[in-house]
């Protein structure tokens, strides 16, 4: 059914993306800001994902980047319009609806301010149900999409649109790129027909941002304990309270990447490694949780999402896992963002602290070998 | 006049672009492969500045990023026409004529390859008159011509089209990401109307590298001096005769860059700086001659150009310095193309020694400013 989305529900929405966003996505203050400044002049209207036209040429406007440079260099209308009025002269055929790649503070907010700016509807639906680093990192990719034409483009003006021979390549090209205008850029690309889209996004994750967000805002009105809202609207659970004693962070290539360690009351702690977003959280010696489910961290009285670049030291913070879209738990998608892409020698356990089972049947021949 | 180029007159073209590349350009051998492999199915119409109609649609073509690793990563046909045809589409209309960025070993020979490839006449023209390393570099930039839209392919099948602000942005996203696709790309780019090509580019270039490298060549078969006969047909002279006794070499951000020490009979000796092309000489403390002029380096016996990739301890060459085209002397090209630019403190030097006059005043301001 479709929607129109005002400021009102921008507040919420910010919160709750920003939650999906585990870590990363960007600081939900810009996206929201951004927003509002778009939603100004009028609301935009959203349609459900199974109301998009069979023949629609819909599009992922995000922010390329580094979050932690993004605080600094907030993009405009114009940015945020750019890449797609140059997608639209290449494609040679005008873009009808406008659809979040991820969602996460700023790359759930600034596809609205681009349909706001363009007056085109927005979809509500993303590529991931979650945010993730790289551009390639998307469920379309698994269903064969195309990230080109992909057009990126900077606050000074330039422009470039790039035609790869798969989305890893649009990745490498667009990253330096990005990392050579400034460290972050605004793109669009992942033209998707509405058949294409119905087939490859997450439905519903914008209402379902606005509803965890709200939630959130509503137990704390109600002097009830926002986390454990948001663990039951998530369908998640509670790994760890306590106290953040230890943050590495460096930007580096284009990413903010660290880790940060958690101390709890009982002497336990908790360690999380991110790229971006949180990718692995492990407490002394055991894994918790891994990508591609969500590792999510709160302020401890509020329940208010802290992004990796908002984590300091002193924070009384909790944290939260919980399932990822059950498409990324395929043996390709984990090979596009399990734990072991990005390094961590390990396989992908579950929010519940099961092993994922393409995870596990990999597991299971490596080891075979090993014993024979 | 229009003529024809043809298979006969590659070796002698390589051999003159080779020269005029002043250690630039890339390995003339490689490109008189690649020309003779497009020439092969006939030759290709040339025609004079004079004779570009004033509506033509003129493109450079090139090879962008460090010699040093084309040698081992041979274009194919495929991969010169690609970036020309991807430029068309962009252009929504129809490219008419091919010109050369710069005259260099590969990049005279690459735009023949393309005219042949894609069935179109041949400019007898460069942008420069010699070869230097960054894609702004161009005579066209300093009468406003834009770089932008500029296309660069890989020989995998990845396309980047480049809307930029200035020439020198154009540079810095391509250069970044031709380092990311393999350190050697195919740009087309600069495109230009027959007005602004006549007005901006150095006319005869083609012809005069054929004229030239036949000269070499008719010399050695007389048992002339054919480095002599070159210095005469450029209007240079010999700068220095030795033995190369030292050569650093690194490629580093997508440049061959480094510096060679050749000692001389006398005991001097010469020491020449390069970054793709030869930048300064310098002997004993004296700047004997600095870009933008021509320095070059050929065989002490038979004439034969050496590029900055093909110095070898012990080889026996003579250095000869030449005009560059007036324009490069105005103050605007000396900031884009003069050894400050490069990092060497010193005013442009003439080919015979001379301090470039924009580099003089700017000189004598300075020194006013000390002594007053």
């Amino acid at each position: 059914m479709a929607w129109r989305i005002d400021t009102e529900q921008i507040e919420d929405l910010a919160r709750g993306a920003a939650l999906f966003g585990t870590g990363g996505g960007g600081d939900p203050y810009i996206g929201a800001l951004l927003a509002r400044q778009a939603l100004a002049s009028g609301p935009v209207e959203v349609l459900a994902l199974e109301e998009v036209p069979d023949d629609a040429l819909v599009l992922f406007v995000a922010m390329m980047g580094a979050p932690t440079v993004m605080v600094e260099k907030l993009p405009s209308l114009d940015e945020v319009v750019e890449p797609v009025r140059a997608l639209g002269t290449y494609l040679g055929r005008p873009v009808t609806h406008i659809a979040c790649a991820e969602v996460g503070g700023v790359n759930s907010t600034i596809p609205i301010a681009a349909a706001a700016a363009l007056g085109l509807p927005l979809v509500d639906a993303d590529g991931m149900g979650r945010a993730f680093p790289e551009l390639q990192m998307v469920l379309p990719t698994l269903s064969g999409v195309t990230a080109s034409p992909l057009a990126l483009s900077d606050e000074k003006g330039n422009v470039a649109v790039l035609q790869t021979i798969d989305n890893s390549w649009t990745e490498r090209i667009a990253r330096v790129a990005t990392v050579e205008m400034g460290c972050s850029t605004m793109i669009a690309g992942f033209s998707m027909s509405g058949v294409e889209a119905r087939g490859a996004l997450v439905a519903g994750s914008l209402s379902r941002c606005i509803e965890v967000g709200h939630g959130i805002a509503a137990a704390r009105a109600d002097k009830t304990d926002p986390v454990a809202a948001a663990v039951g609207l998530l369908g998640g659970r509670e790994l760890f309270a306590g106290k953040v004693v230890d943050v590495q962070r460096a930007t580096t290539t284009g990413f903010a990447r660290g880790r940060a360690r958690i101390d709890g009351d009982a002497g336990s702690s908790l360690v999380l490694q991110f790229q971006n977003e949180h990718l692995v959280a492990e407490s002394d010696g055991d894994v918790l949780a891994t990508t591609p489910d969500l590792i999510m961290v709160v302020e401890g009285e509020t329940g208010e999402p802290v992004t990796t670049e908002g984590l300091r030291y002193g924070q009384r913070v909790r944290v939260i896992a919980a399932p990822a879209d059950e498409r990324w738990h395929s043996p390709a998608a984990l090979a596009m963002v399990g734990p072991k892409y990005f390094g961590y020698d390990m396989p992908a356990h579950r929010f519940d602290g099961s092993v994922s089972a393409a995870s596990a049947s990999a597991g299971t021949l490596a080891g075979r070998e090993t014993t024979a």
